[in-house]
């Protein structure tokens, strides 16, 4: 009898592949404009956007944030990341018995504080206890809904006049020929910050987590126009990202390593426990694909605000590749395939 | 240091003040036509009905559903009471390393099952795996949204041209002086299946959980007219979604304990075990205040259906009483208060 392994969970191709053969066939995943079987940030039914996130972190607690921040952030950016306004949230937490009441309510009042600097109200709730041993402390459920922003410029076949789409939403499959690859921060502080909190090897000094709700960022982005796909680089890091984009639009995408941005401590840590930098999540990033015309004034829209300052454009698509491939520092070429196991468990 | 007790986690008072006092104080709770600090089924927001639900039910398999089934349903029941018609639904899946994909798979089949029967298909979801010990096996969180069901005739002020509403919603406070109180079946087969399938005590050939979703019934209950409030008797069983009423709509409620509806072979279950049936939670059953000259024709809507076959007014409201007091066989009267511990542990 075949068992669930730690890697089911990690985002890769390991979960896609329990999840498209074991879970999916069960259930009735044609529905919606983005329907369950797009595997994309959210889903889409009756011009509603919908999307959930369990978050099992481990520590609570980390530099830079809390569970409560990042379960709010994450489905703030989930929802964010299809070209919508996020509109509510809700919020439901299994605690274990025993649990500091201290310290749950030390995590709602980042909940609170996240939920309104996104500007996004928790409108609906649910708590359940159970028993010690049950739970490792705390498991907390954010789902969000929004609607479409009216900053968006797709209509149903054209993005900003510029060429066709296959979707009237950011969906993964909407990458074609040419689209530059913007990343709006440097990449793998949230994993390495998580990491370290919890092994206690001592870069918390230097790396924090990036958690943060992105719905600003993105709406200045919108408002510069172009942008055919987003997703937030979160369990499997860029390189899962960018090989969705991939695998989901038909067409290879190059990137190029001295244009990624990462962090001189991110990379001194992955250096040191052997860990690629493009495999750690993030959680207050998003990449998009960009019209290549509009290419730089995304860029100089996401630069503009503080969460998108150190924002790069890292690459293109390309039908000349096949996959993701990355242009190394010396001149050579690697193929960026999608993490199979989980670098770094309970990030999220 | 204040600690969780299992209390907290019961839908009861214990639950009640932590959340009010320890959680939604953190949180801009105001926010939405039925905001979350109503604490009612599903909030409200730009029209939009909106509910959350993680399920921990032990064990994951039972008499008459299991976790799959038991998520869909509460979900959509959630969504239904509102006066909504659910729309779809996420699920987000919390599972053990080790667990076997066998029993995953035969969930998933029940989930699919389930949304299926109700109308509602799954559009987004999220799979997170957890070390062997971190969770007991498997938690699975279903979120729901749902539009304003077209039979509720509800406008902003008047139920069925009857009288003034407080919501144009079937929130808990809707509730007036001489509404009919009706549920629509027996009350405590969940509970009881659920604690009979745990420890063992053998009832498990007489006594099947009810888990049902319930839009069609609710749907033919609005059919008829005149319904001012709903609720479905999760946690905390009739008892509880009784004093909420009562307390939200500032009215007393009158039952009569010979009209409730209580399975043989729960009462029998119950009376060993030192149980109220009227405090275990059920996941196939609504109760509804609705205005009295519209009560007898919601009970024959709700009779003409198989869910509804059983239902039954059990009293009504009224403010010659305070809270919610029940006329017992014996002819005495019986203060019915919300429990404030769990009878039964983990039933959802």
């Amino acid at each position: 009898m075949s068992k669930i392994r730690m890697s089911h969970g990690a985002g890769g191709r390991a979960m896609q592949s329990l999840l498209r053969e074991r879970v999916l066939p069960h259930l009735v995943s044609g529905f919606g404009e983005v329907p369950l079987s797009a595997m994309d940030d959210s889903g889409v039914i009756e011009g509603i956007v919908f999307t959930t996130d369990s978050h099992t972190v481990k520590p609570l607690f980390f530099p830079g944030g809390d569970i409560g921040s990042l379960s709010v952030a994450g489905t703030v950016n989930d929802v964010s990341v299809m070209g919508a306004r996020p509109i509510a949230l809700s919020l439901a937490m299994v605690v274990e018995e025993g649990m500091d009441v201290e310290d749950l309510e030390r995590i709602a009042t980042s909940v609170g504080a996240t939920a309104k600097k996104a500007g996004v109200p928790i409108i609906t709730g649910d708590t359940k206890v159970v028993e010690r041993g049950a739970i490792d402390r705390l498991v907390i459920n954010t789902s969000g809904i929004g609607m479409r922003s009216e900053e968006l410029d797709h209509d149903l076949a054209i993005v900003g006049n510029h060429r066709p789409m296959a979707s009237r939403w950011l969906e993964d499959r909407n990458v074609a020929d040419g689209d530059a690859i913007i990343v709006s921060g440097s990449v793998g502080d949230h994993g390495v910050a998580i990491l370290s909190a919890r092994e206690g090897y001592g870069f918390e000094g230097d790396v924090r987590s990036d958690v943060a709700p992105l719905n600003g960022i993105i709406r200045e982005a919108l408002k510069a126009g172009g942008i055919a796909a987003m997703k937030d680089p979160t369990r499997g890091g860029l390189a899962n990202a960018l090989n969705e984009f991939a695998e989901k639009s038909h067409v290879g995408i190059e990137i190029t390593e001295e244009a990624i941005p990462i962090k001189q401590a991110v990379r001194g840590a992955c250096g040191m426990l052997g860990l690629d930098p493009l495999e750690i999540g993030n959680e207050g990033k998003a990449v998009m694909a960009v019209v290549p015309q509009m290419a730089e004034e995304v860029l100089a829209a996401l630069r503009r605000t503080p969460e998108g300052k150190d924002a790069a454009i890292i690459g293109k698509a390309s039908r000349a590749v096949r996959g993701v491939v990355m242009r190394t520092r010396v001149g050579g070429r690697r193929i960026i395939e999608p993490p199979v196991g989980d670098p770094v468990p309970r990030i999220c």
